[in-house]
């Protein structure tokens, strides 16, 4: 696999995406815009229609070369054959993952605070997610906000590549950026937005203009 | 594998077990009593946990012989190599079940009317659960009741060996086995109750007294 890609990190969720065909939809429009990996998150869902919604959602991303991540279910990442997995930290452990998922697969592991961060397997781990950084509507158990200060003191000792998350809206990602981390993930930014090409293009815009 | 024995099969629940470790406590004790089967099913709990009680679970039943099934979760079933899952029609699909389990292990698939049991895929799958019989508490998103007269008529075309769920209570089995069912499948009737191992006992014995 190419040297992941984490500038822009979709998140999908179904109720902002207008069920499955929406996700489908939202997730290809964002990844021809330039939105560099997709995951599918429906904690809600049974696992017949997460299943529906991973088989599609690849379809229109392998051809794009963006890679599917899934949430929380490996089971699901192994029968559609995803490129990676993402955990939470009362999902599956990472050595637990990677035993299952094989050595080519991404991994990513939310993390929130300094010590989650220390105990990420670094050898097993692709990337971490820092968050929440901001106040979200979108994760009803997230953890304690981090705030733009907290999290720069987090990308000073960062070890893995990082994206942040939690509450990043257009205009928001060039300090996050500035502060070191390797992308943004954004949900509503993009799932529900007018014109999610048109919001992923200046998000991506934004990010790369705090990069040079 | 030895032949499965669905006589008197355990569904744990959470809350009637009192949690995890009451869960494998109450496991232990009806599979030393003779309990055949013992499934996890903990639909509310995330994976870290459902994990750790996986593990636990098969550490106390391996020993009795007595064969673990991973409701839903064939990710978890894959991390502990226990012996089966057991999905239901909105989970994920036998055949893909199959797939990733490989030939030796145990699937079970549960169903509540004739067109789903003309529907089981016959060579992948090992047994069907049939239900709800009775009116149960324990499953809140069960389908309609079925009756022992209707549940009578389905065990006429049985294809697959199966298990009646739903509602079961001691005093109740008796008559579901002389309709043809391989074993019952039972919750409230073991997990919460005083001396689960009476209980369990209690149990086999009308079920053997119903067969001879």
């Amino acid at each position: 696999m190419s040297k992941l890609d984490l500038s822009l990190y979709l998140v999908l969720d179904p109720e902002l995406c207008g069920g499955l065909a929406g996700m489908v939809q939202t997730a290809h429009r964002a990844a021809q815009a330039g939105a560099s990996v997709v995951q599918l998150r429906a904690p809600q869902w049974k696992k017949r229609q997460y299943l529906q919604a991973a088989i599609e959602l690849k379809a229109a991303l392998d051809p794009l070369g963006v890679p599917l991540i899934i949430n929380d279910h490996l089971d699901i990442a192994l029968a559609v054959d995803a490129a990676g997995v993402h955990v939470g930290q009362a999902d599956l452990p990472v050595e637990v993952v990677r035993r299952l998922l094989g050595p080519d697969k991404l991994i990513g592991l939310s993390t929130s605070n300094a010590s989650q961060l220390a105990a990420a397997p670094l050898h097993l781990t692709n990337y971490v997610g820092v968050g929440p950084v901001y106040p979200t509507g979108t994760k009803p158990d997230a953890s304690p906000v981090i705030g733009l200060a907290a999290f720069s003191q987090l990308m000073r000792d960062k070890r893995l590549p990082a994206v942040a998350i939690g509450g990043i809206q257009a205009g928001m990602a060039a300090p996050l950026i500035a502060a070191g981390v390797d992308g943004v993930a954004v949900v509503s930014a993009i799932c529900g937005q007018p014109d999610p090409a048109a919001a992923t293009a200046a998000l991506l815009n934004e990010i790369r203009g705090a990069r040079s």
